[in-house]
């Protein structure tokens, strides 16, 4: 189900089945570098909007991760590779201190990519000297922190990149535009819609066992679930713009009231990343380029207020979060295709209590104004996917490989 | 525990124990003109921020609510009071047409206060003639809807008008800013806060029964509840200043990211309506005007932001709505003191429908960004307030009457 | 050539002519309040944008003015009609001290028109106190300052009123938007331009004499005049409505750089106040309601930047100041249709010396980013107009009663 | 005078003097590589506010300059390097077509600055081609304007350049913020300043002769002066210190109005790239890199708002450019140093007339809102600086090398 082209030659050796942390620590990171190959200098200099970063700024940041984290407090005589970079690549722990304002990173013309490598080198080899055999259970778990850190940032090197990339007029010629070259889509699987019904009971939602997992998928709890059922496949470009000809970007009462103000404010038409040409049709910036829509392929790149519209308009609702991941299994296209936008808030889990320190600031601070999605992506690396995962978005962004299933009380 | 100057003198006879259907549209049609007795046509013409409306602008708003949704359609040879009324004082429905936009609102210095009298009197004829005995169910529904909603911008014009004559610089003297003349707060409760022990366990949560209830409030459904604990009182201003004491407002740790964005985006450094004088201390506007502090009162006009971040420095959290709904019973304070902020997004109940039609937008297109609020404030007009009621703001919100009590996990 | 409607019955009696000092001041004085006749209370406490005041706010301030400059200092006794009224009424004098934000202006519902008129009544007692025969010289000045004054913000107060009316949706009803009631405009002359030859020569530039003028319109000073042409009436309705039909809205060769950016921005397609009416075909907001466009009037309400585009799509351009100076006499509409834009900036003459003090702030510190404007409008108060003044106002700005005549190079 | 650094070896052949057209056009051409030189691709990317353009941008948009109006019309058969860049790198000529928006021209990491390069040997080549001895008078005329045009591209090159490392953090150390490797400010000229008396009368401005000028430069008109005085040198970085000293940031009186707006919007407290460290003291970000302020040397990088103020609180005033055109042969420091704000506004000069055409649009559509500089900076190219030159730019900016010299009426 993967699709080869995100994955690097090592991808293999992903971090869940590393034969041990230090093989996984090197196939993570060199996987973030695999994914800078086709970005220029340039490239992975600019930011074209506050949301998202630089991928020279993904880089520096997920080895000041570890440089922060990891090696400064339990590396004997680790001298931190320049002094300035805890202010530049800081992304957003207070606890730590000061930072560089998120929406000018993308003005960090200097350090370059090349200074950036060599920062990363740097950390890689002191990263090796410290995860000897025998590494305390401690260390090793802020380390697999470390390596799901910038397994996310894979994730948005590439969006943020494909974003930037698609502000560009030449992004609508054949290879003004491509992230990932060679890169292409998992294979679409073609074929009608059916609703899976589900019986509604108590499910057990959240993380459980000894694997890893962010503090937000625990605690495991008990939930209700109301009878229901879920469509077997996600929504397909096709159904997308039979939508789109039907005017649901033109009537207001399919729309959330927020949904419809921001569908105006922004002049939404069509997913991102889609443009209709005279000529050719219907086109979209993807990793390997401009491309003709793939129209049996997931709709990808929607907000939740177009995601909530659609359903509407398809008389059915999103799922929640707990129906989803209760029904994962069944689902065979529930990982690598697309996020799916749920019409559950992003809000902590009965019980839950981030940990103290720093680290605490991962994900409580953000259990506010973001919508829950499920499943993965095709951009997600490989091995990072889980059931209980909790991504999380405000639900006007649309620049992450969105998507959505369908979902119906019975 | 309701106050004396919130109600007119027909406050005895509203809504909820009407003798009859008519009985209870003049008493609450009464009772918004009863509270815009203190404002000038001028105080009736301000829109001091988007969020909020003239005072003109909702008395006129309602009374379109019953000529668009009751008379037009149920009394025969009803003539609409002016055609161009439905432009000016449809708030948000999209399937009825367009509309005055919203932050243009206090543009709207004609019809002037005087002469929205003369169209509440229209209207209020009309709703006599039509509401005769043996009136069908379907129109009283509606007619209680309509009265429902009014009583909902009748604590909006209040709160309104408050935030507007609190921009006034004469706020800080005296009488500058009275909106209710003789108004005085609900008796304050002093002594000590208790954490009343909450099993955990199912429970039944959303309307159920004959009585009036938004559609939101529904269905009712089983929820469980983890074991827990609520104060038995909401903060108080005295608890309010130890916090800012405690450096509470120069703290990031403390807050969610969006919220400390607000915090420093807005300069907040204490709750909405008050200031430090540096002869009188500590001052607070109120419905009564500017006046010292009451310490032991509970704190109002604070966001879903500074709630949250006073419960992590209280190391308690905010109770959910479904644990304030279960508790309700229990609380003495639950109604007529402040609104108080949920740790609850503001989505639809399990198997939610909204009704069909125009009337479907009335709750169901806000069920996104914004948090549940339980209780009522001492600005809720008698007989509006209901256990299974769910009031919603978004979270960086403070210009009504919001407070908060703690809960803790056990 | 003026219009009665803008004139009280004390018209006559105006400031120029007045037999004494005292009586200019009652005359002027009643005028202002003259013209707030037609303007409810709410009509007079909107801002309906930054750019405008409340016409309760000019009244107000007009005379703050007279206590600030004239009252305290010279009025043994005088007691301030309200000690927060400095910093609510003071325009622009940071050497006076702080004051109350401009955009802000709009939310003074208190005090309201009706205690104002009480402080004009004050102001005024104590204003004929003072002004007893054998005034000294000094003294006289500043008050006729403070005449001239109160009469530019007669004018502003119209305008600033129309701007708000129109903004309301009745104020294309017949009588929805009427600031002043019974006015008439102007009437028009009809008939060809014709363009008077001026040969280039030295000009004498400037007041001279011993009569009022603000500080500005000094020193008098030599200029240099090209042989030039000028039409002799000003560009027309008819004249606007070809320009239109022509695409000058649509061509940006025919725009300043700012121009077409300003014009783009906020979708100008005509004058502010003007609406194309399906049926009814053009329509003007005027000071007596909505009207049919007259075609043989003189254009109004346009920005310097649409009539420099207007000017160049004719072939011509916009004069001087000193070339509209030196032809005044020449010219039958220099008066009482509209201001005049010129391609002249707004810059202190050769020498300029602003008077010191508080005083000196009243002009010279606007004399950056504004392009002056020559003549007198149908709003300007009578006895107001001059040969020497100069109004200036932003390129951008069109609220105000602004016209243009055509000059060429010969 | 002119400092070595920002000349390249070829500087000496520079455009006036250049021995034929050709060889002015290869030294130019070659002078604005050489600039580039010490710019990663990075550097060379990024576009720090929408007044500034990257420096790959300006290499481009030069190179297009000549394409568009010297090859695509004049060498037969040539061909274009590629039709987007008619779109990418067109800046303002509305008559030639559409074209990339400027704010987002920092987002064109494609082109890379290679590609660029191969662009500008592209275009380099063809006009070597074109640029035969005997080439008509029309198209060397044509072609000279590109080569001035280029020239100031050249000296916003660098100053964008130096604006957009200044915004990085790492500006402050030693060489973070080096635009021009090796460069030195031209030496300070220390010693009292002493005022120049200039009697008035009739003085000839604007161009005359033969040799190339801007059509702003024309026509030659005369002048009436007005005796005044003049500094015989530039205001100095110590007496700027003694401005901020005495409140010169602070003090409201001394601004104009909108000068005291935009110094509170921005929090201006010195010249742009000024930063006062605890430690080190007064620095200042030069191109070659962050270095201790020179006392001696001229203030630069000040808008006109602050350029006023300071004459103001000196008693003194900003000259007119006529008095600096007239005195410019008396006046060692006029080129060279910086570029001096005058009060004269940037109008077109008595009948003057922009060419037909497209290139009608280089100058004339941007005489509004700005006000005049005369003489030339450091940063001006060799060979570039006029007497009768007018360089411009709104009141509010100061990225660019702009300083002031003291008038005085007499």
């Amino acid at each position: 189900m993967q699709h080869a082209q995100v994955s690097s030659d090592n991808a293999s050796a992903h971090a869940a089945a590393a034969s041990s942390l230090a093989d996984a620590c090197r196939s993570v990171r060199n996987h973030t570098e695999y994914l800078a190959i086709g970005l220029s200098a340039e490239d992975q200099c600019v930011q074209s909007m506050p949301d998202a970063s630089p991928a020279k700024w993904h880089r520096a940041h997920t080895t000041w991760f570890f440089e922060q984290f990891v090696l400064t407090q339990n590396l004997q005589d680790y001298r931190p590779f320049d002094d300035a970079f805890g202010y530049l690549f800081n992304s957003y722990y207070d606890t730590v201190g000061p930072r560089h304002p998120r929406p000018m990173r993308g003005l960090l013309t200097r350090p370059s990519a090349a200074h950036v490598s060599a920062y990363r080198a740097h950390v890689d080899a002191a990263l090796t000297r410290l995860l000897t055999p025998g590494v305390a259970p401690e260390l090793a778990e802020l380390v697999t922190l470390g390596l799901h850190h910038e397994q996310q940032h894979q994730e948005l090197l590439v969006t943020d990149a494909l974003h930037a990339l698609s502000q560009n007029p030449l992004a609508w010629r054949g290879t003004g535009s491509v992230v990932l070259p060679g890169w292409s889509a998992p294979a679409p699987r073609p074929g009608p819609t059916h609703f899976l019904q589900r019986a509604g009971g108590l499910a057990l939602i959240g993380h459980a066992g000894t694997g890893f997992a962010f503090d937000n998928e625990s605690p495991r709890h008990q939930h209700i679930l109301q009878p229901h059922a879920l469509a077997d496949r996600l929504v397909h470009n096709a159904e997308w713009l039979d939508f789109i000809a039907d005017g649901g970007y033109a009537r207001p009462e399919l729309w959330m009231s927020d949904g419809w103000a921001a569908c105006c404010a922004h002049g939404w038409e069509a997913p991102m990343h889609w443009r209709r040409d005279e000529v050719r049709g219907w086109l979209q910036v993807t990793f390997a380029g401009c491309a003709a829509l793939a129209l049996d392929a997931p709709v990808t790149h929607i907000s939740w207020y177009e995601a909530d519209a659609f359903a509407r308009w398809s008389g059915a609702r999103l799922p929640t979060e707990a129906e989803l991941e209760a029904a994962s299994a069944d689902l065979p296209d529930y990982f690598g295709y697309a996020w799916q936008w749920t019409n559950s808030a992003y809000l902590p889990y009965p019980r839950f209590k981030p940990p103290s320190g720093a680290i605490g600031e991962y994900n409580g601070k953000f259990m506010i104004n973001q919508m829950v999605l499920r499943g993965s992506s095709y951009a997600t690396p490989p091995g990072h996917e889980r059931v209980t995962y909790r991504n999380f978005f405000p639900p006007d962004k649309r620049w992450q490989v969105t998507g959505l299933r369908l979902a119906k009380d019975i």
